[in-house]
């Protein structure tokens, strides 16, 4: 059965200099492969900063950008996978759209996956960012399918069981999430991880920002929605492990997917 | 604004006879007026018991059976509505189908509404019920939209959106719930209250009752995820306050449902 040893980085790296951020990643990315972690999670916007107002059209970057090239480098020389946000300037269109994007890229510095937030949340996302249009990004790593959302899309059920659906194993959440939300780190991600049966990996931004205060609370959820790891609210790294076995087992003890009536929820789509 | 003080009578009854399920009903009847209610919520089976084997088919009874008299006999006497569950022999077919239903009397005896339980659990209730196939049962009670699940229905995020979209402001789950399952009791109920922006009452059985080993912890959920009652594991009367101004408020504060991008959500139906 695979296993994944996954690293959280609850940490607002560096806002407003992605070579202050990546020097964060550097070093953290030594500590989660020296204890064993064949995958790194990083938080929502962490390549640039989240409360970084205009500087989010500046700092923007294609998807194979001089970010993704120096967080590839990182990934190479650690000999894992990093996931990372940032925000993305689409090299796809000429409207000067830019998306909430998190990017995954192999131990090999390849890019597996990316992913543009569809669910933007309230007036500063609004303002900055244009939502994507595909719900469902997924990449194979270690014998698991990775699935990826970031922050507010983790909220709407439909968008986590559209991944159980496409058969998400883990399911990576950067995100960006604020006082007085805590009820969604807390409760809302690991009821998730039980009705969808996958781990969730929910990796958030800490401390005051511009005029957000982050909560942390990062988490690793299992599909028996236990939390194998939980960060209080200071910057730290978790780390905790993906179980293929207990995966299989939880599944077959809990046949939400298999007892589900689709024919009955026609008015959700 | 609306408001809707609400009883929740976490008991077994009388596994096996209705006329001892109903003298349980008819003293927490009283004593749940006397506290103001308007509304008394009893579990799933309550009428007959839960773990009842093959009595299920004999006791079972149509909707507008001698028991759904005697529930609105008591309702009209106390004068508050009355939610209870019973096994229903379909009146409207005429291939014996049995269904887990539920059925909401008001104070003035009228029958307000029925639902038969559209997800059925595990192989006990395969073999004695047929699943309903109407997904959303409604009704209006003191200026309030109610809706009906039961049990294992409300652990489907389709089914409580659904009821969400209809305009439900509180839903009405009898259930069973059963040891070691306590996460769904603890956790899952508030993030549906919370996700779908309502109020949701979920009352339980309670002991031990054939195979089964239910584990109380009935609750009143609100919009804001908080839980207004809980149940420990023993019988009680529980009573909470379901305030139509909090639920204005907060479904200002979480737009979940005005967020929502129903043409990403193509694959769930």
């Amino acid at each position: 059965m695979p296993a994944l040893r996954t690293a959280l980085l609850q940490s607002s790296g560096t806002p407003g200099s992605a070579a202050g951020s990546l020097r964060v990643l550097d070093e953290a990315a030594g500590r989660a492969a020296a204890a064993g972690a064949g995958l790194l999670v990083c938080p929502e916007m962490f390549l640039t900063g989240y409360a970084i107002g205009d500087a989010v059209a500046r700092l923007a970057e294609p998807a194979d950008g001089p970010g993704s090239a120096a967080v590839a480098e990182i990934a190479v020389r650690h000999g894992l996978a990093v996931l990372y946000g940032y925000p993305e300037r689409a090299g796809d269109r000429d409207d000067g759209a830019v998306f909430n994007s998190a990017q995954l890229i192999g131990p090999d510095g390849a890019r597996l996956a990316n992913y543009r937030k569809t669910h933007l949340y309230g007036c500063f996302e609004r303002t900055w960012f244009t939502p994507g249009d595909t719900p469902v990004v997924q990449a194979e790593l270690g014998g698991l399918t990775l699935g990826i959302l970031v922050c507010y899309d983790v909220e709407f059920p439909e968008n986590v069981r559209a991944h159980a659906l496409a058969g998400t194993d883990l399911l990576l959440v950067p995100t960006a999430q604020m006082h007085p939300f805590h009820f969604v780190a807390e409760s809302v991600v690991p009821v998730r991880a039980f009705e969808n049966q996958m781990y969730v990996a929910y990796v958030n931004r800490t401390g005051q920002e511009g005029e957000f205060d982050f909560v942390g609370l990062s988490c690793l959820a299992g599909p028996d929605g236990a939390t194998r790891v939980r960060a209080g609210r200071a910057e730290e790294l978790l780390i905790g492990e993906v179980d293929g076995a207990l995966l299989a087992a939880s599944r077959a003890a809990n046949p939400y997917l298999s007892d589900r009536r689709p024919g009955l929820y026609t008015t959700l789509g």
